[in-house]
Order: C-alpha cells, then structure tokens, then sequence
C-alpha cells in the first residue's frame, strides 16, 4: 500500500500486526479487515489473549521454558528422570521433542544459540544456569538437541567444552539420513556422516 | 502441533491469533513465541490496538467505507466529483482504486458480492443503499468496480438491471490484457474480450 489508510484506527492495527515477521503490510490489512468482519468478540478475544500473555507469562526457574508457575510442569512432574536434562535453543523445541514422546528427562532451554554474526555471546544465553544445574549433582547425562547449524555447532562445542571437567555423560542427536528422505537426494555431508556413524542393524531395529 | 501445549496462556494466545485466515497453529506459535521475546509494549500495543479498531471502527453513512466520523474523507471532501460513484466490493478495493491516482468521484462500499453458493444474496450487500444513493440525484455515471468473476459478474448484472430505468451512465472497468502480460501467456478469454473491446492507439495513448 503506498498510501495511508484514512483510518488511524486501521493504519495503527495495520502497522501494529506487520511487526510481526513474515507479516507485510498487505497480509496484516487482510488480516485487520477479517477481524472487521467478525463479532466483535473475536478481536476482542484475540487482543486480550496477547496482551495477558505478554504481561503474565511466567518461565520455569530450572529449565527456563513456559511455565505459568515457579516450575514447569515438567520439572515438577515426579515421573520424569531428573538425571537427564536435554538442551533445546527455544520453547517450541521443547515442544518438538515433546510430541515424539521418546523422551521422558527434563530440558534446559537455552534462549538462543551463540551467533557472533548477530551479536550472541555465551553470556546472552541461559549456559552459566545449565552449568549451575550440572554442578548441583544429580545430573548424569546432557543431550545436545541443537540445530545442525554452524551456530548450533559452535553452542555445542562451547557447552561441551564447559562440562568436559564435570564427568557428566554427553550425547547429542544421531545426525544421518532423514526417515523418508531418498538417498540420491541426501546431501554429501549428512551422506558422509550417516556413513562414518552407522549403527548395527540389530540396535537400529531392536525395539 | 499434535499436543496441546503445558501453559494455558499460551494455547489461547496461539488458538485465538489461528483463528485468522491463512495463519495455521504452527506460524500463530512461532508469530507469539516472536513477541514473547519483544518488550512487552509491543504485544501490549499490538493487543490493544485490535481491540480499539474493533470496537471504535465506524463506517461511512454514505457510500460504508471505514471511517471515523459520519462520513468518510472522500465523501465529505468537496473537491471530489459527487456526480460519479464507484462500486466496490470491500474497503480494501476503495485503497486499491486510490492508489491508482486515476479516479476522483466517490465510493459505493457493497460488502460483499452476490454469491449464492455462500448464500449470499442481493439483499446481504449494499445494493438497495446504491439504488437510493441514485435516486436521491445528482449522481451522472456509476462505475462497476468489480472483480472479473462469476459473483462479480453476477453483481454487476444485478446492479446493472436495478439502475437501468435511473438513465443514469453505467460503466465498468475496461478488461483486457493486463499492463506487462505478454500475449502468448494471455487467457483465451481475456484476450478474445480485448479483440472484440480493442480501442484506437491514438485514444489509449493520448495522456
């Protein structure tokens, strides 16, 4: 739109919604004009939900991931293995690995992976609190879940490197073939990994 | 997402902003795990700004474009001709049309097409409130707005036989090949429509 909205109702909502990523000012306008054409009760319900999110949300003080209370449902729940705390960059990879359901430990959410291109340091990142919770005891293994991106690589390098002295057993994701993904369409590097790291047949298969 | 998620706030804030067309569970999480990371003031901003829109949003008397007096800018700007009167489907198409710099009358806003398959019919739009606005006077040309399908044509029919008896001019947007198409990749019909509707050089190029 190269032109103002007569509205400042409608040019505020407008611009308010395009500050949202992937959200231009073309989507957000046909986004504000549904809501227009609703009751009014869904905008209503749609404002009020953001705003009392934003103010009311609460993170876990052990893990750091969404928690409407001081702890987490999972750090609170007493059938989780508290010896195993895998580490996630965000909220949403909790979830991820989550719906699997073949994890049953608890998490530390980092915030952020460390990217000195966009400024992120060590310190911008919840890895002081995970060495913290490492240190208190009673953690056996850490399982590095990051992106297979050179900044997941250089967190994972750095983490390693900070629990190297504490005896802790240290694992990360298997990286290979993606179930699904043909071979011929496989990219070299994953190709070579998965070549260099395979397993017997049997422990793949055995459950 | 196949599981709902640990926090209360959080699964309202993503289901009501996926009620929006075009926005699935997955990009309404990333879109609120994006502004849990901002200041606060911009989800609060964001919130409240919908909320007002929603609740402070008026239309115009005349011609039912978004307004926040009686009338809209355009109907009570006197130096635009009130003698022509443009009817379009939506609010956005009023913008669309204005950003064309090319038309200096007023709007009619319908709200909609008739569209019987939606159960849409003439009575649901803003037709019987043209029809008045014409036979009130002063009113010389109406110009069909409409999208160049079924129900716009349909609506343009229906508008067309409701003002013939007015005497007033009814016109309709020029169809034809679309300014930088190239023929070869031109629907049959649209180009065949641009044989049969073909203008002088000298009158297209006059400006």
């Amino acid at each position: 739109m190269d032109k103002e909205f007569s509205s400042t109702l409608l040019e505020n909502a407008v611009s308010a919604l395009a500050t949202l990523p992937g959200i231009g000012r073309k989507t957000s306008l046909r986004l504000i004009l549904h809501l227009l054409r609703q009751d009014e009760s869904v905008a209503v319900d749609l404002g009020e939900a953001i705003i009392k999110l934003r103010k009311e949300i609460r993170y876990c003080r052990m893990c750091h991931n969404i928690s409407e209370a001081d702890l987490c449902p999972i750090c609170s729940n007493p059938s989780r293995d508290a010896s195993t705390i895998c580490v996630v960059e965000n909220v949403k990879d909790v979830m991820v690995v989550e719906n699997t359901r073949q994890y049953n430990g608890l998490y530390h959410v980092l915030g952020g992976l460390i990217s000195p291109m966009d400024g992120v340091g060590p310190q911008d990142i919840e890895i002081g609190s995970l060495v913290e919770r490492v240190n208190a005891g009673g953690v056996d293994e850490v399982v590095l879940a990051l992106s297979a991106t050179m900044e997941g690589d250089t967190t994972n390098f750095y983490i390693y490197r900070k629990l190297a002295d504490t005896g802790v057993r240290i694992t990360m994701l298997a990286r290979g073939v993606a179930i699904g993904n043909e071979i011929e369409y496989t990219d070299e590097v994953t190709l070579g990994r998965s070549i260099v790291n395979r397993t017997l047949f049997s422990d793949t298969f055995k459950k």
